[in-house]
């Protein structure tokens, strides 16, 4: 038996199986798209030079990866689905940046701030029809409309598709929510479990998919990957109000100062004492002086947001765990994705 | 047998039954994404208040029941490759409008005009997600993870998202185009064959694909398709030009004053010749006075331009209707498919 690697161990072999497919699937691209492609998944600099770069710690593909593993099917299997979820997930990337204007990411231009909004929003478009493509071909074959697919070529086009219509509909609540002053925790959750849960889901059924797994693995797999999600969000909606300023790369109460509408402060607002009550003033102020910051800060820890929101992360990755249990997995694989659920959820802050 | 309809009837045929469902897949996106969506096909004006209305001709939806029928099976069988194919169509729509920055589309504000670029954007990449949920999904079924799909169910997703893949680079080659200041006549037809030929061939197989038709005639289908779309856009390059201002609802010469390097202007340019440089000249001109533009339209004339897109839209839907002929279809819906062609070729102009 293979013996459980390290999670750095485990998101560096599924990089070194997955990018060259990864690339292939890129490098299909037309000349127009393809550059925009690259410079967003860090591989080319604006004029297309090759930077040596790859994208982001690259969690989703290790995920597509190790659930093909954990039913016994060899690495292999999992690798069309981690390109289709690592495309989908960049397609997101690309258009939030535009939907938000964010003009950075990773500290480089996003790619509307350099080629335009038209054409990043083309080049997302391309990356989510190229996804569709990936996992509809039958394995070892150019795809030609002619030749045949399995059964399972066609679960994993569903997975991919139905969690792309999730992803895109918690954007869209998301976006919602900045147009309300408040946001209950129920609304929270279930805007994070589209926009984070949906495709993580995916991502850790997609290799059991391919590989031809029953469906009650496939569900619990999914349901740990929907869990480990919402754990995630429910870490990073804590760091975007008390992580430091040094790691994160953002001011103190980043999110507060953003008025963003997040699983502690909805928690928070939930009190609805007299705490609450000044913390729902303040964050309907247009601007907030720093000190008002520092306010609703503590008001949403003295409200016990903070306490809510690590409880809710806690809570999530037992679900997530409890839930690779029940789906009775083989091998190292299953190991790895609990300790890639740990280290997911129990980043610094 | 049933007799063969007009090209009215059959489209009035084909709305009938695609209507329905059409209207069923765009009732399941979210309340944040079904009022764009409702609102773009014109069923709904901008408060959501129901219009009566109901988009545009609908060539595509009834192209893919068609199809179905042409190969002997009920005219249902292609809906959901219609759907499908509607929804791409209408997702390219929403986001050609954003990239293009067009603030009307059929005497109406377009949706990023209205809602905002990025609810444009959003609602756009929701009716591509829902494309592949519709055309994945086994029929019958709600479309659970679990439900089983037949092979024809598989290839027409795939037929859906190589078209989606093929329509997405030729409108980035169309965008491409705009920053060089001469297009041959391959280029030309290059981007027409993605921007408008692949849907069209989609559409014009997906029931066929649907029905389970053999390759052979699958792949005609695509080809009559493929050449229809081709014509068609000769057509539509010939209406930018001298199309009736009163018909066509665009200023004499339109085309010619947005510096447009479609199919007459190519042909024009490739003679090379004296009259060619002139027209070049004028073409690299900022603005263009109104005499200016009227010579322009003279030397694209001239030097063959309007006769050379004539004879190509001549040519496509002659080897549409020989793709027709070469599929070896049954009943009226063979008859039906060449006089949508033949109808959507010799508009008025």
């Amino acid at each position: 038996m293979i013996p459980t690697q390290s999670v750095p161990e485990v998101l560096h072999r599924a990089r070194e199986l997955v990018t060259p497919a990864l690339r292939s699937a890129v490098g299909r691209l037309s000349p127009e798209l393809r550059p925009l492609a690259e410079y967003h998944l860090g591989w080319c600099d604006a004029e297309g030079r090759p930077t040596g770069g790859d994208g982001g710690k690259g969690v989703r593909q290790a995920l597509a990866v190790l659930s093909a593993e954990a039913v016994g099917a060899h690495a292999m299997t999992g690798v069309p689905g981690a390109v289709a979820v690592e495309l989908v997930h960049n397609f997101s990337l690309i258009h939030d940046d535009v939907i938000d204007e964010d003009a950075e990411r990773r500290h480089r231009p996003t790619v509307w701030a350099l080629f335009g909004i038209g054409r990043a929003v083309i080049a997302g478009d391309a990356l989510l029809a190229l996804a569709q493509q990936v996992v509809l071909e039958p394995a070892q074959s150019a795809g030609s409309l002619e030749a045949p697919l399995g059964p399972d070529g066609a679960r994993a086009a569903r997975c991919i598709a139905n969690a792309t219509a999730a992803m895109i509909a918690g954007q869209a609540l998301d976006m919602a929510f900045e147009s309300v002053p408040v946001v209950d925790v129920a609304g929270c959750l279930a805007m994070e479990a589209g926009k984070t849960g949906a495709l993580l889901g995916c991502a850790s059924a997609i290799g059991a998919v391919l590989a031809g797994a029953p469906d009650e693995t496939v569900v619990m797999l999914d349901t740990y990957g929907m869990e480990l999600g919402l754990a995630f969000q429910a870490v990073d909606d804590l760091l975007g109000i008390w992580g430091d300023p040094v790691a994160t790369g953002k001011p103190a109460w980043s999110d507060l100062r953003q008025h963003k509408k997040t699983l502690p402060v909805a928690a928070a607002l939930a009190v609805g004492d007299g705490k609450a009550e000044e913390l729902a003033w303040l964050l309907a102020l247009e601007h907030l002086e720093e000190a008002q910051v520092a306010r609703a800060a503590a008001l949403v820890e003295e409200c016990g947001g903070r306490t809510a929101a690590a409880d809710e992360a806690d809570r999530r990755l037992a679900a997530a765990l409890a839930a690779l249990e029940a789906a009775k997995l083989v091998g190292s694989a299953a190991e790895e994705l609990a300790e890639v659920a740990r280290f997911v959820v129990e980043r610094e802050f």
